[in-house]
C-alpha cells in the first residue's frame, strides 16, 4: 500500500517526504516491496524527476542501508575521485597513489566496466595476485599506513544501491540524473570523505554526452555533497576520444605506471594533475592548485608516487614488480599494427567503438558476470587533428588470435575516421563546477 | 534484451512497432519478460503516452492472447455496453435484457467492483443461485436462445489483459487513457461485437472526473473500434452524484427489477433509454434512436423486458422469483433512516463517499479477493437541488448491525452536503461522441 501511493504521487509530479523515502528504503531492503513496484517508481522518477530534498532523502536512505568507513582518526583529509566513466580512463590508478603520497588519504572504491566503458577494478585485476575485495576493516588498516586503498564496493556499503542498480539496468532507468547522483553519492559518502572530486565526462563516448546534462549532474552532486558536509568539485573533461593511448586492462595499468614515472601521454597527465590538484586542495594539504600541482610533479620525479603504488599493490597481494617492469603484466598473444587506409586528418577516434571493440576482443563485458581477458585492447597513437599519410601506423591491436586481430582491425576502421579536414575536438578540460558556480576553462 | 530496449524507446518518446508489441505480448504471456520490466514499461506508457497505431497494436496483442466469441451465426447485431464505472450504476442489469428482448444480442462480460465503484458481477451474485462463471461455449448457447448473457471475464478471454491489469493496479498505472482503452477494447472485441456503446462517467465520482479526459477516452476507444470494424458510440454521463437511488448490491438488483417494470427512478431510466437506443440502432434493429426508445418503452410496459431478465436468471441458475418478488433477494438485518441535520438545499451527494461507505459496511472490496456482503448499502432519496427541512428523511442505511448503522450515518453526513444555495449538478447526459465528432447534449 505504501509503495503504491508513493508511485502514484511521483507519477503525478508530487513530492515524497524524507520519512516516506526512509520507510520505502526499509521496506525495499526487507523485501517487502516487490521489484515491479520499485521498477514503476524508478520509471516515474526517470520521467518526472526528483527535487533537491527528495534526491537528498533518497541518497540518505541508500547511504543508511549499509555501513560506513570511519576515518576521522587518520587525522588527514580524505578525498576520493569519481569519474562518470569512459574509454582509456586510467586516471584513478595514477591519482590515488600520487595524492596519497602527498598526505591526503584516498579511500577509493571503484567499479567494474560495463557496456562500452572500462572499470578500475578490471584494470587492477590484471596485476598478478592483486585483491580488491577488502573488508571495511582491512581498508581502514591499510589507510592508516598507506593513506590509499583501491577496492571494490563491499556488500556492507549501500546494499540498497546495489539492488537498485541491477533493477535500473534491467528497466532502462539508468540515465536519470537524480538516480545517478544518489547512487554515486550514497557510496562515496559511505567512504567517510572530507571532499570529493568528480570527473564528469562529456562527448560522444560519455554516459551523458551533452555538456548541459553533465553540468546538471555536477550541480546535483555538488548540492548533495553540500547537504552532507562534503565539498565537491567537478571538472568536465572530454570523452569524444579515448584518454591517453592505451585502451584495455593490463595495457592501461602499464600506461598508468608510465604516468607515475613521468612518462605518461600529455592528455592523461593534464587530466590527472587537474583532478589531483583539486583533491589535494580539498584535502587541506595545499593552499592552491598551483602549489598542489608543483608538489605532484615533485612526487612523480622523486619516485614517491610510483613507490606508493608499489606499496599499495604489495599490501593488496599483488606483484609490486610490475611497477619496475610492466612486462610482468599479462601479455597479449598477438600484437599487430593498424595503418592509415588513406592520407588526411584524423577527424575522429570514437570511444564507443573502441570500448565495444575491446569487449569484442574479450576485454569487456556485456553482463556483470562476464569474464574479462586482461591482455587485449588497443594502443592508439593517432590523435584527432593529426595529419597522417596513407600506410602510417595509427594504432596497435592486442588480441588473443588472428580472429581477434581481424575484429580489432574492423573496430579501428570504424572508430578512426580520416577526412580531408580536421574537426576540432572538445576541450580536454572544459568546465570547473563548484558550489559557487561554473567556470569555463575551455582548456584544449 | 527485447523488453529493455522497448522500455528505453518508450521512455525516450519513440514508437514501438506492431511487430514489437506482438513479440512483447508473446514473451510476456510466456513469462519470459519479468513483471519488473513490464512495470517500468507501463509507467513509461503512463508518462509518455501511446499513439493511435501503438494503442491499436497493444489492443491487438492483448486480444490475440486469448479466445473470442464467434457469434456471426446468430444472424443479428451483437452490441454490448461498457461503463467506466460509478456508484449506483445498475444500468447493465436493465439494459441487457431490455435490448435483447428487442432482437439485438447482448454478450455482456462484466467485472467486479473495486475501490469506490460497484461491479455488475457483485450485484448479480446477490441473486440466489446465480452463476456468472460461464464458459464461452455455454455463453454462445445461451445467446442462441435468449440473445443475452451476463457473465464474468473467463480465463480464455484476453489473459494478457488480466495479468497486466493486476500489475497496473499494483504499480499505479491504471489511469492511463491508452492503457484503459486497450484493456477495455481487447475484452470487448473478444465478444465478437458488431457495435459497442460506452457510458463514460464524468464528475467527482468518476474514474476520470474531467470531461476532457472522458472525451479523450471516448475518442481513443472510438478509433480503436473503427480500426477493428466495430462502431463505437459514447455518451458522457454524470457521476457527480449516484445514479438512481439504490447504492449497494441486492438493493441495486431490486431497483433494476423495478426499472424493468417501469417503476425505476427517472435518472436511471433516462440513462438506460439513451444507452439502449444507441445499442438498438447500432445493432440494426431500429433505424432511429426515437424508434428504438418507443420500442423500449413498449418492451417494458408489455413485461417482455422483465420476462427476458427472468429467463436469463433462470438459465444461469438463479432464482427467477426475484423479478416478481424482490423480497426474495437477501435482506439487510438493519434498516434505518437518515434525516437531514438542517434545512437547506441538497448541494451535493458525493459518490466517492457513498462508494467508500458501502465498502465500510462490508459491501465493497479493497482487494479483488475480499468477500462482499450483498445486503448492505444506501437508498438515497435526496437529490442535488432538492429543498429539505431539518429532520426530513434523506436516505436509508442498510447494515448488518448497529455498528454498521453508525458507520453509515457518518458516511451520509460526509456525503450529503446541505447548504443555503443549490449547486447546479452536471448535466445527466452531457455529450454524445461518435466517429464523426462530439455532440453537446447538456441534458440535465
Amino acid at each position: 500500500m505504501l509503495a503504491r501511493s508513493l508511485i502514484e504521487r511521483k507519477r503525478d509530479r508530487l513530492r515524497i517526504s524524507p520519512d516516506e523515502w526512509r520507510a520505502l528504503a526499509r521496506a525495499y531492503s526487507a523485501d517487502e516491496v516487490p521489484d515491479y513496484q520499485m521498477a514503476a517508481l524508478l520509471m516515474a522518477i526517470f520521467c518526472r524527476g526528483l527535487d533537491r530534498d527528495e534526491t537528498r532523502a533518497l541518497t540518505d536512505a541508500m547511504l543508511n542501508s549499509g555501513a560506513r568507513l570511519s576515518l576521522e582518526h587518520l587525522g588527514v583529509g580524505r578525498v576520493d575521485k569519481h569519474s562518470t566513466g569512459g574509454v582509456g580512463d586510467k586516471v584513478s590508478l595514477v591519482l590515488a597513489p600520487l595524492v596519497a603520497s602527498l598526505g591526503v588519504a584516498v579511500p577509493m572504491i571503484s567499479g567494474r566496466g560495463l557496456g562500452h566503458t572500462g572499470g578500475t577494478l578490471d584494470k587492477l585485476d590484471s596485476i598478478p595476485g592483486f585483491r580488491s575485495d577488502l573488508s571495511l576493516e582491512q581498508a581502514t588498516r591499510q589507510l592508516e599506513t598507506l593513506r590509499c586503498v583501491l577496492m571494490g564496493q563491499t556488500a556492507e556499503i549501500a546494499p540498497m544501491d546495489r539492488k537498485l542498480y541491477a533493477l535500473r539496468d534491467a528497466t532502462a532507468t539508468v540515465e536519470s540524473i537524480p538516480l545517478i547522483a544518489a547512487s554515486i553519492m550514497s557510496k562515496k559518502l559511505a567512504e567517510g570523505l572530507t571532499g570529493l572530486v568528480l570527473d564528469v565526462k562529456v562527448g560522444s563516448g560519455a554516459f551523458l554526452p551533452e555538456v548541459e546534462r553533465g553540468l546538471d549532474l555536477a550541480r546535483t552532486m555538488i548540492r548533495l555533497g553540500a547537504d552532507h558536509g562534503c565539498p565537491v568539485v567537478a571538472l568536465l573533461t572530454a570523452m569524444d576520444r579515448p584518454l591517453g593511448r592505451a585502451c584495455g586492462n593490463a595495457i592501461e595499468v602499464e600506461e598508468a605506471v608510465l604516468a607515475l614515472r613521468g612518462e605518461g601521454p600529455p592528455d592523461l597527465m593534464r587530466v590527472t594533475y587537474a583532478l589531483g590538484a583539486e583533491m589535494l586542495v580539498l584535502g587541506g594539504a595545499f593552499p592552491t592548485t598551483d602549489a598542489a600541482r608543483r608538489a605532484m610533479e615533485g612526487a612523480i620525479s622523486s619516485g614517491a608516487a610510483a613507490r606508493r603504488f608499489q606499496e599499495v599493490i604489495e599490501a593488496q597481494g599483488g606483484n609490486p614488480g610490475i611497477v619496475d617492469d610492466p612486462a610482468a603484466l599479462p601479455q597479449a598473444a598477438r600484437c599487430e599494427l593498424y595503418h592509415a587506409p588513406r592520407r588526411g586528418f584524423v577527424a575522429q577516434v570514437e570511444p564507443r567503438e573502441i570500448g565495444r571493440g575491446i569487449a569484442a576482443l574479450g576485454g569487456g563485458r556485456e553482463k556483470i558476470a562476464d569474464r574479462v581477458d586482461p591482455t587485449v585492447g588497443f594502443v592508439i597513437t593517432a590523435r584527432p587533428g593529426d595529419w597522417v599519410e596513407e600506410g602510417e601506423p595509427l594504432a596497435s591491436i592486442l588480441a588473443r588470435d588472428g580472429q581477434g586481430v581481424d575484429s580489432g582491425r574492423a573496430t579501428l576502421a570504424r572508430a578512426i575516421r580520416i577526412a580531408d579536414e580536421a574537426e576540432p575536438p572538445l576541450p580536454l578540460i572544459s568546465h570547473r563546477v563548484t558550489g559557487s558556480g561554473v567556470e569555463l576553462l575551455g582548456d584544449r
